[in-house]
């Protein structure tokens, strides 16, 4: 296991004292807990908070899209692991600023049990709160059956246009439409090269020959829907972006913000092919591309591989993805 | 070689393609050449010209940081191999604005001799030009033979100030001595735990067991001063961070900016746990920190690694670090 880490059991919480102690002015730690990340900003009285929240492993997944025009508190697991509810009760206490909170985060079977639950303890205390699940993933599970995918890197879309909603002020059914909104018109898949290695297990999450790829890996290395002999990245985005196009469908006409993603090994060169070729396909389909993302916003540690997502837009979805937004991970001010 | 690429001959140039498809209102190609880019943004005249340039295989180095506040224009080589003397006089007169031009740019053989050609050519034209050499790493050579050392992550502080400079409109002699004064004031140490794959070699640039890092790896993969047992980041920090400070030397009292940089294959979590363990250090040394940067700012592929930078600062270089700049890879708004 090659890593620069201390005792694997301290990884999770060392990383989130590193970005604590980095970037004090824009987050910080409730009660002195890693679990509990929230904005450091003051509240706006009446702005809807959003909260999520996940495994550790994926950075900048979860933790760094806590910000301006983003969401405003996040609950850490270990690595890969779901945190509990009542951390994340502590988290939507805190961020509750009088117009309720949207739990928005990914489809895995824990954090769904667990934010079901703090939900419940939010609304014994009188919180009203939304939830809207991410569920991008086209290789999960199949076309009809969307409300059984994974949630990938699609997450990014869904902080960025749900959280330049809540700065707007609007209610929280207003920024729960929205975000449901965003998800529905969102679509992702994605290749693994290699595996990563969860630093308390000390062993990659699953094994694969030297020539192979494998086409609709899940983030935690969950397996996708076909092992095959690795491809030149022209035919490899070819095969993805052909796939997520045709389940929505995005069509002629269309415009859409375009995320290519690594997964923490792959370098950013190759990520550039991947876009020129996702551009070039794009632009041959009549589909034009407002907004561009290229890099490392959802990983899995230092996993090989990387995601094309789409996300079709409309008037409202354009003016609410182009506002300025910041975290120290993730900004944008043009 | 598990890369995401197309010809292994094709990548630096389809790496190129894509940047300028995805980012055309920041960069510009000269003449359809994948060799040479500057900003696409209109010049201002009296604005001495920064020029960089150096092989592929670093992004965000070199044509990441041409932009405002930054460099003007970059000349970029196949990888890890030096960009001709004809390419970098015309990125030369395409961005001389009147007020002369920097080279600006890190101490590698190759470099140093076409860049000194171009200054040649563009002399003779009557252009105007100075240089400094970025040579921050503190294990390509020992203390009192600074002028042979290498530049690597360094880099990003020269481009960040002497950007900074350049947009005050001062002159080319200014520019000059404020880049010059960053890059005395610079070091950067680094290790190793991968090698990396340049795709038209198709091997590994060097080996090293799986129990081992090399401690003062370039980027390139050029020998360092020591092969270890791999120890844990708390340790690897230590080790580095202390010859760095020793070596200017950083003193208490002083304010630094500091650079956590990943080499590419390393995951943002390793590198907030090496940030958490100098941030520590420099407290009790006095040190303070006043700016941080912590990611991939100037890598090696896919190698696994990091490196840390420190740049003592003053209230002229203050003033610099701080402004604002923008390109489609380095956004500083605050």
């Amino acid at each position: 296991m090659k890593k620069l880490i201390n005792k694997p059991e301290d990884f999770a919480r060392e990383t989130v004292e590193g970005i604590v102690l980095a970037h004090p002015e824009s987050l910080k730690m409730l009660n002195g807990s890693y679990h509990c990340l929230v904005r450091a900003d003051r509240k706006k009285t009446g702005k809807v908070a959003i909260a999520t929240g996940g495994g550790s492993g994926h950075l900048p997944v979860f933790l760094g899209y806590v910000g301006y025009g983003l969401a405003d508190g996040v609950t850490i697991g270990n690595v890969f692991a779901s945190p509990s509810a009542e951390a994340m009760h502590e988290v939507d206490k805190a961020i509750h600023a009088g117009a309720g909170v949207l739990h928005l985060y990914g489809r895995y079977g824990g954090d769904i049990m667990n934010f079901g639950m703090a939900k419940d303890l939010d609304e014994m205390e009188g919180i009203e709160v939304t939830e809207v699940l991410v569920s991008d993933d086209v290789a999960s599970a199949s076309k009809g059956k969307e409300d059984k995918r994974r949630g990938v890197a699609g997450l990014v879309f869904a902080y960025k246009i749900a959280g330049a909603a809540a700065e707007k002020m609007v209610s929280l059914a207003e920024v729960t439409r929205i975000a449901q909104k965003t998800v529905d018109r969102t679509r992702t898949m994605g290749v693994a090269l290699t595996p990563c290695i969860v630093p308390e297990a000390g062993k990659a999450t699953f094994s694969i020959g030297e020539d192979e790829m494998e086409v609709g890996m899940g983030i935690h290395g969950e397996p996708g829907i076909q092992r095959t002999k690795l491809k030149c990245v022209d035919e490899v985005v070819e095969d993805i972006l052909l796939r997520i196009i045709e389940d929505l469908p995005y069509s002629a006409g269309d415009e859409v913000a375009i995320l290519v993603n690594g997964l923490g090994g792959t370098p950013k060169e190759e990520l550039y092919l991947a876009y020129r070729k996702a551009h070039e396909i794009l632009q041959e389909k009549g589909i034009a591309i407002h907004r561009k993302y290229i890099g490392e916003y959802a990983t899995s540690l230092e996993m090989a591989g990387m995601s094309v997502s789409l996300l079709k837009l409309d008037d409202e979805l354009k003016e609410l993805i182009d506002a300025p937004c910041y975290s120290p991970f993730f900004e944008q001010s043009r």
